[in-house]
């Protein structure tokens, strides 16, 4: 707990001046002020938690978390849950989309077996695992509260050593047979959307089966009546040690002021729990795409974040962090290369729109 | 006339085999099939463009089409018209956000006077100027139909050129005082939407000048009765030079069996033109992102296509293709360097859904 409470007290706003100069430069550049959108936003916010106008994220790495679920004895996914070793394993020889990815974006991938349900001998593979799989929450709590502790630690962890070791952003994925289905139940708790809402389908999922994920997701709530405004109740009783971890990870962003990146729907889970452990976290927080999972949508609203790319993807794994490091690696780009109007022949108070 | 009739005729449909077996192969690949979503079908769009199951858009550039518009005498753009030649000038001194950004992404910029209103001496511009400007729509046509050809061939031919020396994919851009104006009309013309829905407000219209910019289009359209089948009579009555042009860059990616990326309004205006000439000519177009121009969305609709980025832009300048060739290298990397199966140890019938 000593780990947790200390990040949690040493997160601060982002630097307000900081974020005001890059403005006033951003504003200053020769475009008509704000036409380049999300772009202009991604440049300002880096300043913001770097507290400097001008970044570069050479150093980058995404951190896959992986766990198993222990509500996948009730059906809720197409897959074996021994695929979580196996892709786990994967991540470790390029095998995955993510690795792939990072690879063709020059970045890293760190992979940790923070709950998979058998050992990993692979010393590519981190091993913190809490446990060997959560517990089956339709029947019960996912986790005790020590291990819902435990698991955002080694998310923090992790997190914090790559930081000090000089990473300059970082992105968060999983890897987890069963964890659409924790997060769907995290986001309904937290909303108060309906499972009929937040479930989705999968593309292996048969109509009856994908009664029986939204009937477990219902379930598991009724039955462990997490408190919503507990993200340590919301974790333990209806998470996983993935979204746990990733949300460690979000919290040591913020601690050490430095850029996160959200992956797809698990992730955005992780990163709404973070949120309402300190809703300062979120203006470290970069979200990358909307996934092709219908709750995706409503994740990204209740953290009111809009993400850059839309690619209907639903692999998971982290695999659009690599593609938002491309983009912010643009809008730095900007931030640092366009003209000002002082280098141009321009009038920057006539251009107020260029069309 | 010639060029036109003959690229017309010359373009035909993709290549369904190459697309079969492009296809196979990404759902070959340790994935769950279509889980990358919009990466998976870039790819296999391309093999049907290429014909080959790999490729690499090595050489690229955006082709910016510059001219004026006669409409900005009605007071649609909050921008002085002599802008128009300033912002072609700066597009050769890497003084824009196309320049910057295609730099950043390793490609060319390629700057044509297709019609501004003054003389550009500048030997990195290519001068293929149809006219100085178009005439004011809102009293008559833009242009003659025998202009429309001419600066739709020029398209054609900048188009050939470039594909020919080797580019393997192009960029669409414009620069023009006054049109999302002309594009607005077009996009009404062709879908049937009111002005009202179609036209922006930009971000220097006051209210007042917002009413007029419809109230225009409307005039535009009512006194030139455009014909929506003839998309040659709606480029010439309520159009402009760059849209044609743009449109003639199009029907030579179709006709070259090259690729082509969208860039926002205005550009994606002059797409739908080039689709409605010929419905194969969408095949080969990739769309960049979804414009923060209120009608934008529509004309995706209208061509139906997915725009990959969300970024809020509005710039114009063809800015969203070198982001969006960052996208397609991504996807071209994922089909060349993702594990198949038999690679990994995975059992693909196994593989339905990893979650």
């Amino acid at each position: 707990m000593k780990l947790l409470k200390e990040t949690l007290e040493a997160i601060k706003p982002v630097d307000e001046e900081a974020k005001k100069k890059a403005k006033e430069r951003m504003d200053n550049l020769t475009k008509p002020i704000g036409s380049l959108g999300i772009l202009e936003e991604i440049a300002i916010k880096m300043a913001g938690i770097t507290g400097k106008v001008h970044n570069k994220m050479e150093k980058r790495s995404t951190v896959v978390m992986c766990a198993d679920n222990g509500v996948v004895e009730e059906g809720v996914s197409a897959c074996p849950q021994w695929f979580t070793k196996i892709l786990t394993e994967n991540l470790t020889k390029g095998y995955t989309g993510v690795s792939v990815l990072s690879e063709f974006t020059n970045s890293d991938v760190t992979t940790v077996d923070i709950g998979v349900n058998t050992d990993i001998d692979n010393p590519k593979v981190l091993n913190k695992k809490v446990a060997y799989g959560t517990k089956n929450m339709a029947k019960g709590p996912s986790m005790t509260r020590e291990e819902a502790i435990k698991a955002i630690e080694v998310g923090i962890e992790v997190a914090d050593k790559l930081y000090s070791e000089g990473y300059d952003i970082l992105g968060t994925g999983e890897m987890g047979i069963g964890n659409t289905t924790t997060s769907a139940a995290v986001l309904s708790v937290f909303s108060g959307l309906s499972p009929d809402i937040s479930c989705g389908k999968g593309s292996g999922l048969t109509d009856e089966q994908y009664e029986e994920k939204k009937n477990t997701v219902k379930k598991a709530i009724e039955i462990n009546k997490p408190d919503k405004n507990d993200p340590l109740d919301v974790i333990s009783k209806v998470g996983g040690f993935d979204i746990a971890g990733m949300c460690g990870c979000f919290l040591s962003a913020a601690k050490n002021r430095k850029p996160i990146v959200i992956d797809g729907f698990i992730s955005s889970a992780a990163a709404l729990c973070a949120v309402r452990f300190n809703p300062l976290v979120k203006d470290y927080l970069f979200p990358s795409h909307l996934s092709k999972e219908p709750g995706a949508m409503y994740m990204m609203e209740e953290i009111d974040l809009k993400p850059m790319l839309n690619l209907e993807m639903r692999l998971g794994e982290g695999s659009g962090c690599p593609l938002a490091f491309q983009v912010i690696d643009s809008a730095l780009y900007i931030m640092d290369n366009l003209a000002t109007f002082e280098q141009s022949t321009l009038d920057r108070d006539k251009l107020i729109d260029i069309r």
